[in-house]
């Protein structure tokens, strides 16, 4: 499926809350939710109108073709620009910002869906405006992937798959962070990415003690453990892994395996109507065989799609239940400052049955 | 000078902000400003008391240990977390949100010091107080770069050429897009990055008339033009340079000439109390020559630091004059839709004797 048609299937969605919404028109100004519709990280505004059937896309005029291209047919796409020209542009044009451009449209309805509260500027513009946030219900329809995203978010989970094994092909005694993060970085392009759905970590060890290390000059001992987490997009669709190597170091199997049963003990929960929290806790109660507990110092995981990091999260504090359709990581770990880190992560498809992991490589990889 | 010298500098100008600002506490909640401050993107809150000389880092608790490592000895640094454990952890630490946490400390305050407007969490928190947005003071001091900042700049420009230049060695007919950007990141991290200051723009010919372009599939052919616009990190400082390679272009000559006039029409004209929107104006005016006017759609430049994107803005709707010790890009491109892009760039440091580019690699390259 053509990704002009995903933002077709999606657009349809987001006229349907705009007609349960009542309002007259929808409008669309997050980032991420921009993203999602178009595949196109371009930071635009959508607009949509329940009467005309309008739909619009205002853009920075530096990203107007991308964007163009992305929805060829399906929307109306105006280029948004504070310059001015001489001669005039052979493409639409409206002079001013996104907010200006936007007020143009929705200027004539008094009832206006919005996903999230209104920005100072956009009140200003629009005042008097009956602004309904329907942020919740958007973020519902993102976390429902359908067929098409799973097999998006598969693919990048199976490139990221095959990068780690490539750049893993290449670790050796003293080898530094940095290089085997170069080698990373290449052969997560070489093996097909689209793009990166976040900077990825290499550590080593100690270093790996920051869940959230930067790649530095530490050398690859004997006896190390390595730590890599990454993820390739495949179109705009994001992946999340994460695998721990042990590098001639046995003595770390009993903690690696802790860390794969805690894996699982989460997997066993999750369903549609669990609650996120409590897949949490049982990956959390699962780590206390080695006493790793308290060494678990962040949330076990967090949704998957265009973003990186979107609904819901898995964590001790969220009171969200799990959907079928989410996709989620799954990620424990543990970290001793200054002196070990470990982590292993799957991305999860929520399905009626249970948890199914779009990760294959399995978890116990010895070097 | 390590980076925790760099630190107390930092805070030492806080100080002063504070100081004159008559408050009785600052506090400092933007990502990019936590970042300028401590050299780590890790989304925390500082707090500074004028009265009692408390100098605080609030920090998710999983960046506990990188920021107390960057801030050793200059900060008291907690812990801030949601999650609740069994035992009693050896490090300082706050159960709650980010925003409940500074509660505590400016609890006690009447008049904030704050760089931004306050989000609606913390005016809730911090009802009755009153706040005084130095956002704009903020902005003043890190836009003017210390020795050490520009040397740190200067270093991660050096690294991108080198970099630039070793995956432009590797150019072939047929190499395609992504080829050239897995060579492109592994040059940059085997050529010293500590990081990556944006994703890298790797693309061909009409691909590069997006000037976002993101690399594809696209097979390098003789006669094309080849823009890289890429930028590492030296610690936490950001470059970003571009060069357009004629891949036996010849053709292109005219053109790339013409976008270098443009850089130096607006180098010529940077210096300290020059106005950015005139700047910008030269550049455009320059590109006449060869009628590519309408076809540089997007601004001219934009400040750099421990952020690619900073103040000032160098652009037509920019009202910033340039002050000594701005460190700002130079950009000048063209873009004729689905047939040609090309863009050069340098980073440019504002001197009381002009413009200094901290580039050193020549814009002309051909192969």
């Amino acid at each position: 499926m053509s990704s002009v048609k995903l933002a077709e299937k999606k657009l349809r969605s987001l006229s349907r809350l705009l007609e349960e919404s009542g309002a007259e028109s929808l409008v669309i100004v997050s980032r991420g939710n921009f993203l999602y519709v178009t595949g196109v990280d371009a930071g635009g505004i959508l607009y949509m109108n329940a009467n005309t059937g309008e739909r619009i896309a205002l853009v920075p005029l530096m990203e107007f073709w991308k964007v163009s291209e992305a929805v060829e047919g399906k929307m109306d796409v105006y280029a948004v620009s504070r310059l001015a020209f001489d001669e005039e542009p052979d493409y639409p044009l409206i002079l001013g910002t996104l907010t200006d451009a936007v007020s143009r449209f929705a200027g004539k309805d008094s009832k206006i869906a919005l996903d999230g509260e209104p920005s100072q500027q956009l009140k200003e513009k629009l005042s008097g405006k009956n602004f309904i946030d329907i942020s919740k219900e958007v973020s519902l329809v993102r976390r429902k992937k359908m067929e098409e995203e799973i097999d998006l978010i598969e693919k990048a989970s199976d490139i990221t798959e095959r990068a780690v094994l490539r750049a893993s092909a290449s670790l050796r005694e003293g080898m530094t962070e940095k290089e085997l993060y170069a080698e990373l970085l290449y052969s997560l392009y070489r093996e097909g990415a689209d793009g990166l759905a976040f900077d990825p970590i290499v550590a080593f060890e100690e270093n790996a003690s920051n869940p959230h290390a930067l790649p530095g000059g530490r050398k690859l001992r004997r006896g190390n453990a390595v730590v890599i987490d990454a993820g390739a997009k495949s179109s705009s669709y994001c992946s999340d892994m994460t695998r721990t190597i042990l590098f001639n170091s046995p003595q770390y199997r009993p903690l690696l395996e802790n860390l794969i049963s805690s894996y699982y003990a989460a997997l066993d929960n999750v369903r549609p109507g669990s609650s996120a929290k409590e897949v949490d806790a049982q990956a959390r109660r699962a780590l206390s065989w080695r006493r790793l507990e308290k060494f678990f110092i962040h949330s076990l995981g967090h949704g998957v799609g265009v973003e990186v990091h979107e609904a819901p999260s898995v964590s001790p504090a969220s009171d969200e239940t799990l959907l079928e359709g989410d996709v989620i990581t799954i990620e424990p770990g543990f970290y001793i400052p200054r002196k070990l880190g470990m982590r292993v992560e799957n991305t999860v498809l929520v399905t009626e049955k249970g948890g199914k992991p779009l990760n294959k490589l399995e978890f116990f990889i010895e070097i």
